[in-house]
């Protein structure tokens, strides 16, 4: 017997870790095995495996001195290289005496919440959202996540009011709401909040009194003609945001995640909790020296965004030519399709349904949106920062799928 | 305001860490800092820097395939070679299957007791016990950490009584005891416990329904004539355990501890949480090419062994030199130094004043035996793995103490 917390995490498994590592293990090849997986399902892009690869045969071999003993929430040399950057990014001072290293953003996720919930306190999410966030921001703290759902005739958009009506539910329903979070830019929708809207949003959750928790993992990895607007950039207090080396650099491996925050107690609070999950010196290491050069820095990660919107052009000029919509994307590395038209049956049973189709018969993995709390079924999350021959194969599976008669046409298409 | 978890973690930050950094922010110097602080109160392993450095110039740079996602309790490459170092090492087969990687030893000890207990249940520790365990054991999980303590006059050594009684009296206060803890071979104590008395732990523990939880970190760094027992080589049932590469391998920062079990519910849960606290796969590839070769990891354990022998040794003779008392130790980076001759005033205020006295008149950093729940008064752990003349330098400071005239003659001294 294990305890509860235990119990209930081993229980509900991340869906998206599941998929992944099962479409890894036989992949597809043209020629090898062509009946093997395709894998867009998770957010991983693997567009930078040359400028990586060059990159690391160049660093130095780690020191003696890098395999001792560091403040366990990250060297000082680390935090101050990412507090230069997120600064040039963001627009706004970012002081790395405000920053918690920790092993992954979803680790620094579990920091934040666990250090400003207790257990079944509540945090709303404008939905459809990241499904891991149920695990990053409940597993450990106990805190409850409360989806408040945008709305599909507007493409999913944030907007204020859903997260409001949220709060005043939750909060007439008894529940002690600690905070909003959302991914800025949004995943799994690949789109960049305008600057009002955040300002707006933190002025919501200044005046119900709670915090906000931007997931600002895609900060560097904006394409779209819309600037990235950064919620350090707004201001506020109580206001709490992570990045982390995964998608921007391409690094999803290193697990190096990074909390930033201004109030002395929250970061007191989560050096403590940093302790059980540190980062290796060897690849603090590694990652302060690409942080070293600046213009280098600056050069990999603009290269980074034209190959995103280069691959996520692709990809949009492949579901057209099959005739499957799609919300358009401005960041991140996927693109949230339109697979309405094709629901076997109505809801999200029918959803479930195709998933299972296109894991199956299709062999490819894409997530579907009940996975990441859409409001509505038969939207589905495609990452496309892969080679692009695997992209197309992939689309044109897809475009196999059976539709229904009239389905599009019925449904109409948002935006 | 933050969660009561938080506050708690934040209010009890280790003693440890804390006088760790201030010793590493001003070090002694024989010329330049003579005034510096002497750092012996890490249990860092320093002797192993000039192997670590040739090993680490030879090792080929990280390939693209190690920055990506892999599981989140560790490769597959890198835990078979962990599986196959300690199948050797125990005397009892490891399978990888039942190795969770976690960012550090004292990750895998929050993960094992956070799968074990839920919030105020309780782990029953003999005592003097590493002190961490408090925040390791207790600080996430929410145990309730029960000394059980061992006897001076045997010089600490592990008996089962004081753990049986320990284990009756909290039951009968209405506690649900989970599990007995315990590091071996031991910590401060550097003592290797004996084959029958754990096969008598392990007993103990079955009868009482509770878990074993072993901590091995020093599994290689036994150096006496008493061989190491694993708890996998004595058997039974809900024995879980620890190691890491931080002490046998000369790499406290990297940060990689792993958790062995054979329980499946206790492992499935153990993978759930070790979401939380990954290893970087760029750090797992460095690891896994230095256990590449079993031949000469082999060889460097045993250069390890014979160093941390010979360091052992010069600390003993310098501390015979000055007249100060100390347990024998036959494994570990410590010796438990008898300074009760020296206490200024009786009981445990006594050794808070002496180590503040030692601390900051004499600049040097030792663990007074309160920070590892000692029974009695008065004992300190002195780490000796590092340059010898430091080593010297502190000990012949210590040496400096004033006594308390015929203390030593009147307190008799544990074997």
């Amino acid at each position: 017997m294990v305890s509860r917390t235990a119990a209930a995490l081993a229980a509900a498994s991340p869906a998206i870790a599941e998929a992944h590592f099962r479409a890894e293990a036989t992949p597809y090849h043209p020629i090898e095995r062509p009946d093997g997986y395709l894998n867009l399902g998770t957010a991983e892009n693997r567009l930078l495996g040359d400028l990586l690869t060059a990159w690391a045969a160049e660093l130095p071999p780690v020191t003696e001195q890098e395999t001792r003993y560091a403040p366990l929430h990250g060297t000082a040399l680390l935090r101050e290289r990412i507090a230069a950057l997120l600064t040039g990014t963001y627009g706004a001072p970012v002081d790395p005496e405000h920053l918690v290293l920790v092993s992954g953003a979803s680790a620094a996720l579990d920091v934040i919440a666990s250090v400003l919930c207790d257990p079944g306190e509540a945090i709303v999410l404008p939905a459809p959202y990241y499904g891991a966030f149920d695990t990053d921001l409940g597993g450990r703290s106990g805190a409850r996540l409360v989806p408040a759902p945008l709305r599909s005739g507007t493409g999913f958009a944030l907007e204020l009011e859903p997260i409001d009506r949220a709060l005043r539910l939750a909060a007439r329903a008894g529940a002690t709401v600690r905070a909003i979070a959302l991914a800025t830019p949004a995943n799994p929708l690949g789109l960049v909040h305008p600057a009002d809207l955040l300002r707006d949003l933190v002025e919501l959750a200044a005046a119900h009194r709670v915090h906000l928790i931007g997931d600002q993992i895609y900060a560097h990895s904006v394409f779209g003609s819309r600037p990235f607007t950064a919620l350090e950039a707004v201001g506020g207090e109580r206001v709490h945001t992570v990045w982390g080396f995964a998608k921007d650099f391409g690094l999803p491996g290193f697990k190096a995640g990074v909390l930033h925050s201004t109030d002395p107690e929250v970061l007191a609070a989560a050096r403590a909790l940093a302790y059980f999950a540190p980062v290796s010196t060897g690849t603090q290491a590694v990652l302060a020296r690409l942080l070293a050069d600046p213009v280098r820095t600056a050069a990999f990660l603009a290269e980074n965004r034209r190959r995103l919107a280069a691959s996520c052009a692709a990809a949009a000029a492949q579901l057209a030519r099959h005739g499957i919509g799609h919300l358009p994307a401005e960041a991140g590395c996927s693109l949230w399709i339109d697979l309405r038209p094709m629901l076997p049956a109505p809801g999200f049973a029918g959803e479930q349904e195709l998933w299972r189709t296109v894991a199956d018969r299709l062999r490819v993995n894409i997530l579907p949106g009940a996975a990441f709390h859409s409001p509505e079924p038969g939207w589905f999350r495609l990452c496309h920062p892969l080679d692009a021959g695997l992209v197309a194969e992939a689309v044109a599976r897809l475009g196999t799928l059976p539709r229904r008669t009239g389905a599009a046409a019925a449904e109409g298409s948002p935006r």
